[in-house]
């Protein structure tokens, strides 16, 4: 029987897969049957990640192993690269080109062979925060500052931004963060990626692939869109007319509204958290103060159309905090759901079929080829 | 109604599209309604790009602007950092690199302005022979050679490669390859594409990743594999032995089947054409002849399951007659794909929705954290 057309794929299941799920009724996100709020209560991100990738928490010998790995695969070669690139480009652009070439220095990278998956794995979690933080420092005209491996993982990739070992908060606080945006189900980034592995191409290829997806302003990139909506706002007491004008125009409130979710997207309510904490230990954040009038006003004027904060909406006022640039939080993403990508890209290789969906042709048959002096 | 799970989406709609259409029984493929065979005689690469682009045939004025703004956009600012890259990586990494960088010389590109995509896609289509061809040469260790205005696309890319003004027969078939090349309806690198545009990711970064799903060797990788296999074979008298043997070891062979057609490849066939034109008129190619009997054998001993050869079989044997090393067949194939997902790129904009399949859950629920110590 022919599928009927769905514009998006909405509701067609392009994979099998036990890696997260979402209730979107509920408000639950699981990672391996493990909720999201444990998880980032409990866990690290380079946890996480070895949950995501091997289905399982692991034992303690285990994460060692993998910690350590990660650590010691921190440095990168591509200094000289990174400083050919525009200061004025977007540094996704910087971040797809980097993971791009990074694979260059790996040759003979056949998906078929198993150690050598692990190992282009741990290299992608391990030498994406140092790429994303040399860029931000050529950018402004700084030397990059090299990994640093008594730091843990979010630790080091502060001080490689500042050149200051952060405090445990901003840390610790960024780590969940990671956690939170590991990984979300067959979303366009990862579907990007699946879609690429799939022709069997290396995990460089495809993780680079996958952060061209999730560049755009309706993917990753729709935090930076939140934040220039804030500031716009300026103070709680303008947010009821800017929210009233942006309804009577139709226009969507950026950071609001999720297909999958019909609730408060659960990472939104844990960012809040999260927020509210660092707040409180290092001093408010104007933004949060707009950001939360908006969530009310918001619940007021929308409430029965069920249009909720997703985790766009909170994220990048804990990035603001912690004086990151606006434009390094969708690479912070990258950084976090490079754990999930590669999840997917495991699971893919598993029972690899090469994606070739099919199209409704509308267009007509048979025209000649008229010559240019006939048309 | 649920949709049925269908691994790698085969049969399934994911665009509407008036691009392309194959007719896979009776081995016609149209661009735009006209038949491959007509535009391989009468077009050029770059009359089929704008026929691709607008859906129609380009007027006299139209094509002359086309051409004109694609010869003035072939320079590149990017040769520094392809040579930070290394030598003995792929070239598909370094085309996927440099095409991710490209975009940084170009910010604000805000996919709502149809004026700006026109001249992305212009350099897009105009920029890749170059970088392609300044990898290729400082790979070698020698400089990169600028673009030539006065020598058309072909003779251009050409020239660029071997410092030479190639025979007009070379530039002629390669031209006729990239028309064959240029489109062929939702493949797994268009489709990557797709995933990538609905995002509203910009055009540099869509091509970046199709660029990295057409690496794939069950994608575009597959000429390489052709290649290596007819050297294997070494001779026609060890065709039969070898096919043989693959078949006992129910092994694929390279360059045979295609998801589409239950026929000849329309391309192969035309590729076929353009190659015995070419060995006519500059020797004969002891891989042909190795080609034609495997299609022989092949036709001969799986002739009832109805594989032939695609258009992987023959290309490579052109490219390797025109000197052009193996692992620059796929880039070349880039060069010319890049038309087809651009014109998908444009196609999409018009009518977009995000991405967003749904998979099937096949892991567990409620699992709890278990603390390090009780793993």
């Amino acid at each position: 029987m022919p599928h009927d057309f769905m514009p998006g794929l909405a509701g067609v299941p392009a994979a099998k897969s036990a890696i997260s799920d979402v209730d979107g009724e509920r408000g639950i996100l699981e990672y391996r049957g493990i909720r999201i709020e444990d998880l980032c209560a409990k866990s690290s991100f380079l946890e996480t990640t070895s949950l995501l990738f091997s289905g399982r928490l692991p034992k303690q010998h285990e994460l060692a192993q993998f910690i350590d790995d990660v650590t010691h695969h921190r440095q990168i070669k591509i200094i000289e690269l990174l400083k050919c690139l525009p200061h004025d480009g977007h540094p996704m652009d910087a971040l797809q080109a980097a993971v791009a070439a990074l694979g260059m220095f790996y040759p003979g990278r056949n998906v078929k062979d198993v150690n050598n998956n692990y190992w282009s794995a741990v290299r992608l979690i391990a030498k994406l925060p140092t790429i994303i933080a040399a860029y931000a420092r050529i950018r402004r005209g700084n030397d990059p500052i090299p990994p640093r491996d008594e730091l843990n993982f979010c630790q080091n990739f502060l001080y490689m931004l500042s050149e200051a070992v952060p405090e445990k908060i901003w840390s610790d606080t960024l780590d969940a963060c990671l956690i939170l945006h590991a990984e979300h189900t067959m979303n366009a980034s990862t579907f990007t990626g699946l879609v690429t592995a799939s022709t069997l191409a290396d995990p460089y290829t495809v993780v680079a692939s996958s952060i061209g997806a999730l560049k755009g302003p309706l993917h990753g990139g729709a935090n930076e869109e939140v934040i220039a909506m804030l500031r716009e706002i300026g103070t709680p007491d303008r947010v009821r007319s800017y929210i009233e004008s942006k309804l009577k125009a139709k226009e969507k409130l950026m950071g609001f509204g999720h297909r999958v979710y019909k609730v408060k997207d659960p990472r939104a309510v844990i960012l809040q958290g999260l927020g509210e904490r660092l707040f409180k230990a290092c001093g408010s954040s104007p933004l949060y103060d707009v950001a939360i009038e908006v969530e009310r006003v918001a619940a007021e004027l929308l409430g029965e159309k069920k249009v909720y904060p997703n985790v766009d909406f909170y994220s990048g006022i804990l990035y603001d905090k912690m004086d990151i640039e606006v434009d390094f939080f969708t690479p912070i993403f990258a950084m976090a759901r490079v754990a999930g990508w590669l999840a997917h890209w495991f699971e893919q290789l598993r029972e690899n079929k090469l994606f070739r969906p099919d199209q409704i042709y509308s267009g007509e048959h048979g025209h000649p080829y008229v010559p240019m002096d006939q048309r």
